[in-house]
């Protein structure tokens, strides 16, 4: 396409990442506006283009839930606008203060939220995170650099450009969107490997493309996602907060992250609670794999195996095993979580505050469902993701995620004694 | 030594951290108060295997700067136990609560500090870093496991012992603390491929040390250290700041990474600036790499190239260059700099505003020497690093930043509508 290189580009977003470092929340604001506009304005070719990738992933016999995901139609674009404008009203990070003190000999020290600089995304065929990231990352001051599915080709195309042009319209630099598709494989080496010009990438995708991102870099990585969570009932788990919360983190929306995957429930309330929660998932749709007890105590289930322990379904399919005590299911969690969300069901008090303090995942929860892990219900508007590491951010990231700090220090002349 | 693999140790390190996360504040000022003990009543054979590591650095004929760097005599020893029972007074940041908010819904959010769980560290030959890093690491409730240099073997083979058993007296597992010192390069590479049981590894030594561990590891690194550090004159400099801050921040420990590499002298400035400045540092016999101008205006300057705009000298030489202007400064600083400490020494508001702003470091100073970026002058107690990266943690590194955080979502049968 071009003789330049993706490190050309690299260097280009880090060089815009200083322009958009300083520009005010007002002009952040405006600029998000013209990209919601012009997103609106050029929804016929955005469908247009994306109208190419579905022919394509039909021809290549892609699973319909796979180009349901990638599909844009027109209410699908004026949502991708109102997601950008819901950013430009969320409240700018950078520039708050987070802390400080004056120093014994007069020096005042000050902590203070600064953009990352260059943002990078590697993820799946979704064209609506290539709008989200490169929002959420203008809103933080920061410029983008995006690597999406090949999938996803002609629409991020169309929709990069678009923002690009959008930028240039209000004076900032085009260069603080960037996309490095067309250089394919490639182009995701050169972020992973971007040592001076990424400042933070973030894999959003299969549990697969998060590992490669992971292995692969060099730059600091945001790992997110994969979620094989557990709900725990307790011997004094109320019949209706069990049944309800487990269909609720089963059932609300299967495919996602936060979605419950295993039910633990501890063996004095097995007979009680197994068939009721195991029949309200039946009538759901929902197919149990259980453990022999689990059979024993209802009707139509699949036998587990260790590899149900495991395995995040991310649809109508759910793991049920009988456990002898609070001990056993926090074991259980410890050998299978991918510490991202548990939650128990209890009222009992010694066991819900030994369950949020010895579970170590992002996000644990007493009696309520596991689908509230998620950016928009903590309150952060739009999320980048949701982090399953410890390091930097754990669970939903919002835009003060996306910023590091810088220590201002104002001094009168003070030397080390 | 054992038929044992470093993965085992690392497995071994995660369980301990699980007992070492729920320690009260009380329990571990104990353990570091019995660790402290321990090093005192034990100096005398720290001693004796420390003499073991200086006769084999003498006989491969190390530098006599390196020697010093790795002895330990009884006043060093007693520094280290010193230095233990400074951190054991320092807050615990476990439980604090930094966030939180009630949904909607009724779900109390609340987001606390955890331990990481388990923190490596790779590091060169300096014993005090061991007993450094597992003070801190068990103060904020985490395990760790250590990769010292070949060179402080014998040191730190007595330390770890030292400090395991005095976990052991007072009842917490030895396998809080480890060392995968004696599988050589096996074990760094199990550290930092150590995915699932290492949960942040921090590398301390030289750029070349650093650079290995953040390229070869899968597990979250922590970049510290490195510091190319530049100090601004401008033309409303004041002589007496403008000498004594130049000078203390070479001249006062110039080995370390907060000492200033190159200063950069406004043209305006230059001629009041440059032969006042110079000579201070020559009387204190600071060798001074100019340029063209430099060397106009001062004598015995040798000529810089461009490899001195990019060295750490880590000893009494300075890199010395006059500018155009403060834009071109800052463009020097851009190159040049590894984003640790900048000052600028100016009364000019509008010039300290600009390079309080745009200078991109983890510490920017106006009118203070360099040498502050360092943890207790920040009031953090020890330290564990000067991060020179900008996730989770940039400048100094306290206890808080060897914590994580999990949200605990307390509910009452909610679910997601």
């Amino acid at each position: 396409m071009t003789a330049e290189t993706p490190q050309a580009r690299l260097a280009r977003a880090k060089e815009a990442s200083r322009a958009t470092a300083r520009l005010t929340s007002d002009e952040k604001a405006r600029a998000l506006e013209a990209i919601a506009q012009a997103i609106d304005a050029h929804s016929a070719s955005i469908i247009e283009a994306n109208g190419r990738d579905i022919a394509r992933a039909r021809e290549s016999g892609t699973a319909e839930s796979l180009i349901d995901r990638l599909r844009l139609d027109e209410k699908r674009v004026a949502a991708l606008s109102s997601a950008v404008r819901e950013v430009a009203a969320l409240a700018d990070p950078v520039g708050q203060v987070v802390g400080g003190h004056r120093m014994p000999n007069g020096v005042a020290l000050e902590q203070v939220r600064v953009p990352f600089g260059v943002v990078g995304a590697i993820y799946e065929a979704r064209p609506n995170v290539t709008v989200d990231i490169a929002a959420l990352a203008l809103r933080s001051g920061n410029a983008s650099v995006l690597r999406g599915g090949s999938a996803a080709r002609d629409s991020n195309t169309v929709l990069v450009q678009v923002m690009r042009d959008a930028l240039e319209e209000v004076g900032i630099t085009a260069e603080a969107i960037q996309t490095v598709d067309d250089f394919g494989r490639d182009g995701a080496k050169a972020l992973m490997q971007g040592r001076g010009f990424v400042d933070v990438l973030v894999p959003r995708g299969s549990a697969a493309l998060i590992e490669t991102v992971v292995t692969e870099s060099t730059v600091p990585v945001i790992e997110t996602g994969a979620g094989n969570v557990h709900i725990v009932l307790d011997e004094t788990a109320p019949d209706d907060w069990s049944r309800d919360i487990v269909v609720n983190a089963k059932v609300q929306r299967p495919s996602v992250c936060n979605a419950v995957e295993t039910v633990l429930v501890l063996r004095q309330a097995a007979s009680r609670l197994v068939p009721l929660v195991a029949s309200a998932l039946q009538s759901e749709g929902v197919t149990i794999h259980g453990d022999d007890t689990v059979a024993q105590l209802t009707s139509d289930v699949i036998a587990a195996t260790d590899e149900d322990w495991a395995t995040e379904y991310l649809g109508l399919e759910i793991a049920m095993k009988v456990v002898d005590s609070l001990d056993d299911a926090l074991a259980h969690i410890r050998q299978y979580s991918t510490g991202h969300t548990e939650s128990i069901v209890t009222t009992d008090s010694r066991n819900a505050d030994r369950f949020l303090a010895e579970v170590d995942s992002a996000v644990v929860m007493v009696n309520a469902s596991t689908r509230f892990t998620d950016g928009s219900e903590f309150g952060f508007g739009a999320e980048v993701g949701i982090s399953t590491q410890k390091l930097h951010a754990r669970g939903p990231m919002g835009l003060s995620e996306l910023t590091s700090t810088k220590w201002l220090a104002r001094g009168s002349g003070q030397t080390r004694g």
